[in-house]
């Protein structure tokens, strides 16, 4: 793969203006609809277009399996990840609820689950899991490039059938490749990178940081080289959506990002098209105790702050949720001219 | 009016033991859905049920107009309130819009506006606008008491409506009041009270502060005395709704706040009725600068910050929105044991 990507140039001073002019004739003071007005103009940069689309909405679920539970770093078994692309195929969690509520459509990629494909979910399984980056490197080169690609694919595929999409995850056990990535291409230590996923206890968590050391140490995955840095202490399911992030930058398609998983895909992602944030809404800033650095070393400003640390795209239904919100007052509202009410002295 | 006001006491330990158990037995990781899981909890709490209801849902908009406006506090004439009343009946608002966008039913009363009653606004007109508190009292004692008994009336009709109600306001003008009652109840100065409100110049900010600063001389008014004190430098908009939350409280009705304006009413109905927060959802962080000053004193930590700074309701809708999807949650999720998915070891 040959990197940087070159990534499509959003930037359009004429259509800004015009957005920017339709937004100043809404019946509202200059600039009071805030991060809604914002959003909206970049959707319409991002999409070319001075009336961009969101209805129809894709949710990208990216599970896979870590070979790194075996070191003891997750609250939960692995067998999880299994149980929980069945209740995802099957509408029983958070996610579905979610989206339902939204009117959006779940997509389940499985792109590293242990065990046979279930049905109901896409086929991007480059291996049932990875190894136990604690000992050995999470993936091959080839397997991680396998990752990256499949993920490009389903961008591409998704351009199709929707204006937007959003990144989630679900596999027991990824926090601490997401962690582990943060240490790479963020330069934070492994004590700072850690924190308790889906509920370790201080042991855990101590613990979680010194496997990370070790992998490191062994490893020496660099940040100019991210794709052996996902091969070594990465995931399927980060790689996966790490090359779906620059497929949707590639075809201008909008991406609403969740946690703490999810924004480690963007570390990959970000290094091998340095202009992907131009394509990205940060959703939410999760409870996770290293979101805060990972965010702010992505120079991202995400949309909520409700406290989550669920994963699977929770987050980025919310931030969907305000896009959604943002774009109706946008084409709806009335006006100064149309109501006949007076503007600014 | 005897205060302080006794408002019902929501504690229940037996029901708050059986929403968390139930929290607890869905598909995620106990705690991981944050301040969703903290919402549903209040809401069963205050309406006394297992399974609380936000599917009727009321956005009140109180509005009235503003004699202080002599004063040149404003961006905007006075005129604009009226046509922003017709602007909301017709549809053409950013709180229409949003509040179609939610399903939720627009309620537009007139607690003052300059001009004749509207044809579809509620008529709770006590006067056609204050008169300018830089000269003399904002109301009298009686127009004060009248607000605040409409705004109660108002709520106990609410509530045979709907399963919970949003606030928000229209007023040209409006900020000067509601950062004068923060000087009043918080004692922060004037100069650390005002903002920009809908687009004021450095000029006008210090000119507020000014007309804040005489107002207080002129006319001391007293935390202690709450009536009085929203009389001499309120709005009728803000002490209709200051009645609107403490009639609301008592018939357990859920209020979702909005911004500035109606956090200044809270300030009223608070010191009328000390429990008020056991009954309100803070809904978001406005872009009014002593809004987190407010915040802070009010011991309010609200759900989103969008950076919003119009007012009529439109954070309030993004609050009912996440009440709506925290519920959902709670509702729909599987169990543990109906999706067969292993809990933590």
């Amino acid at each position: 793969m040959k990197l940087p990507l070159e990534l499509p140039v959003i930037e359009d001073a004429e259509l800004a203006t015009k957005v920017k002019h339709r937004w100043d004739q809404l019946t509202k003071p200059p600039g009071s609809l805030g991060r809604l007005e914002e959003v909206v103009l970049r959707l319409a940069l991002i999409q070319g277009s001075f009336m961009p689309a969101v209805s129809r909405r894709g949710m990208y679920v990216f599970c896979g399996d870590h070979g790194v539970v075996e070191e003891g770093v997750s609250a939960y078994p692995s067998e999880v990840t299994a149980q929980m692309v069945r209740n995802f195929l099957a509408g029983g969690a958070a996610i579905n609820v979610l989206c339902r509520w939204q009117g959006i459509q779940p997509v389940v990629v499985d792109a590293g689950v242990k065990g046979p494909l279930q049905e109901g979910a896409i086929d991007s399984k480059v291996a049932p899991g990875t190894r136990n980056f604690a000992v050995t490197s999470a993936m091959t080169g080839a397997q991680a490039e396998k990752a990256l690609e499949n993920g490009m694919r389903l961008a591409r595929e998704a351009r199709g059938r929707f204006d937007i999409a959003g990144v989630g995850d679900m596999g027991i056990g990824n926090t601490t490749p997401a962690s582990a990535l943060l240490c790479v291409f963020a330069g934070v230590s492994p004590e700072d990178a850690v924190g308790r996923g889906t509920g370790l206890g201080d042991e855990g968590v101590r613990r979680k940081a010194q496997v990370i050391a070790r992998a490191l140490e062994l490893h020496k995955p660099s940040p100019a080289d991210p794709v052996a840095a996902v091969a070594a202490v990465g995931g399927l399911e980060i790689a996966t959506m790490a090359g779906f992030l620059v497929g949707s930058a590639k075809a201008r398609l909008p991406v609403v990002v969740d946690g703490f998983i999810a924004c480690s895909a963007v570390l990959v992602a970000k290094t091998m098209g340095p202009q992907l944030n131009d394509f990205l809404f940060y959703s939410h800033r999760s409870a996770e105790r290293a979101h805060g650095r990972m965010l702010e070393f992505l120079g991202a400003a995400p949309l909520l702050d409700l406290n989550l640390r669920l994963g699977e795209g929770t987050g980025a239904v919310f931030g969907m949720a305000v896009l959604e919100a943002a774009l109706a007052c946008y084409r709806e509202m009335a006006t100064f001219e149309a109501a006949m009410v007076s503007r600014a002295e």
